[in-house]
Formats: structure tokens, sequence, C-alpha cells
């Protein structure tokens, strides 16, 4: 699949070009076989708008990856300005009750997706396809429902709020 | 594919929800048999680290997203804050020449891809698979050479810097 030329280039600016695509924080879950996850990701975008469907690229090592491939549902829920607190709760996939993901209260979902209570939105996920060539799977879903917990959306949190980087 | 599901969700619940997710506004171009392309895209992530890859969600029905298809090679261009008026003279494909699209120079890249020289950067890509179930497709590629026009990278021109929506 490589010929190597990614490796060829010189890594800050790698870092730094590829660091210009900007990227929301979100928190995705689900649920399959008794366990639950979620994990903060950043890597998402739109893919379709008939029907609407999102591309979430996933850890491929991670727990919540696990989850979203053999349930094939997952609930994506953006973030708002000033969540950085709660994003940071969803770094390691501590603990998981019937009620709460890392101590933050959830009510099942559609599907039994968990909804997380403290996010502003949510997007409920159906897996259609991924590929899966590299360290992060990239999943391809169609939008089965969607939530606002508030009369308009907030302004979200975006990586560039956060002093954090993911990405280069 | 659809169950349908999506065609219950409320429309303006919709947009307001999926344009929670951040873009970037970048140039796409390719060329292939004699054509040469150049399109404003939106959705764009990273999608792994080693190699380093990324997915362009591309409208099938475009004439750059035969000319990827067909040649396997693009270059990506993250415009700079600023840039709109550039971004703009993308966002139909009029006239391209062996030096110019639609009035804007560009010079031959890595496998003849056309780097665009008012773009602060470019990224080109080899593509490894796509999906094609929706509207856009979803091309995943991995980054073959990448390449800086100023000493440090520019703050990007955002979507949401522009007043244009692309999503919901």
């Amino acid at each position: 699949m490589s010929d190597n030329s990614s490796e060829k280039i010189d890594p800050n600016l790698r870092k730094q070009v590829l660091r210009m695509i900007p990227y929301g924080i979100h928190v995705l879950t689900a649920t399959h076989g008794g366990q639950v996850a979620a994990a903060t990701i950043d890597w998402v975008t739109q893919a379709s708008f008939e029907p609407p469907m999102v591309v979430c690229c996933i850890r491929r090592d991670s727990q919540i990856y696990g989850l979203v491939r053999d349930s094939g549902y997952s609930a994506l829920h953006p973030l708002s300005e000033g969540q950085k607190p709660y994003a940071m709760k969803f770094f390691k996939n501590r603990e998981a009750t019937a009620t709460h993901i890392n101590g933050q209260p959830y009510k099942p979902g559609p599907h039994d997706v968990p909804l997380l209570e403290e996010a502003p939105a949510y997007i409920v996920l159906r897996k259609v396809d991924q590929l899966t060539q590299s360290d992060h799977a990239v999943v391809l879903s169609e939008v089965v429902d969607i939530g606002l917990r508030s009369a308009s959306a907030p302004r979200p949190l975006l990586l560039s709020d956060t002093g954090w980087n993911y990405g280069g």
C-alpha cells in the first residue's frame, strides 16, 4: 500500500501543514455485548447530504472501535465551547455502568446507544461501511437520529480552542 | 442501504447539529487524460498518522472526482484566512490551460498534480481506497508530498469565517 513516500516528508513540515485542517471535539459512544465505552475523537466530517452520512476516524486499537464495528451503531456528541474539561473525561475509558461512563451520566437511546446527558447534542449513527488500511478505521455511517438539548446549537468546542493537537 | 430513518429527522434540527462540525476551506486539484480541474472542498479530515492519510469527500457528479478516481493522484491546498475570494474562483470549473485554472496560476508537481501558486501550502495525495455509497465519494489517500510556501503555516480559512454553509 505504501511506497514509503511519506517517510521522505520533513516531520515538522508535515505537522505544520496537516494541522491547518481544523477539527471539533466530539465524544463518541457505543455499546455491545454488555460493554459500554466513550472516547473523545477529533477526526470527523460529514460525507453525504442525501442520505446524511458522517465519517468518523477511530483508532483501531481502541475499545470504542470494537464496539462500533460489532454493534454497527454509535452516538456522536459534538461538544460546546467551554466543555474542554468534559472532553477530558473521555480520554481514557475507565469505568462504565448502566447509568454512567467515567462518572458522567447517560441514558440509552435508539439502538441502545449511550446518549450523554451533558453533551449539547447527539447524532445517532448506523455504520454503512469502513476502510481499515491505516491506524484509524474510516467508518462511514448514516445519520439515523439527531437530538439537541437546547433551543439552538451552541458554538462548538474546536481543537484550536483547547491547546491540544491531534494530527500532523 | 437506507431504512429511511434519516427522513424522519427534522430538517432544521439536522442542519443545526450537523453544522456544529467545523471545516476548513481547501482547493483540490487533479489532472488526467489532458483534463485539469480544481474545486473548493470543505469535507476533509486526517485519517491516519502512520502512514499519514487524509479523507476527502468529493461530490461524485463533479469533474474533479473523475480525475481523482482515474489518475489516483490529487493535490489538496488548505487556504489561509483572507483567501475567501480565492476560494470562490474554484466554485465552478470554468477554464483550464497548461498554466492556469480559472485564471489562477499553477505548476505541475509530483505525479503531474497541479500545484496552485497562490495557495499557502499543498498536500499531494495518492488514492488508497474509496467508498461510494453516497452523493460524495469518501476518498482515502496517503500523503506522499507536502509543501509550504512560507516559513510557518498561516491560520487557515475556516468555513465559519466565510458566512457560507456546507453541511447539514
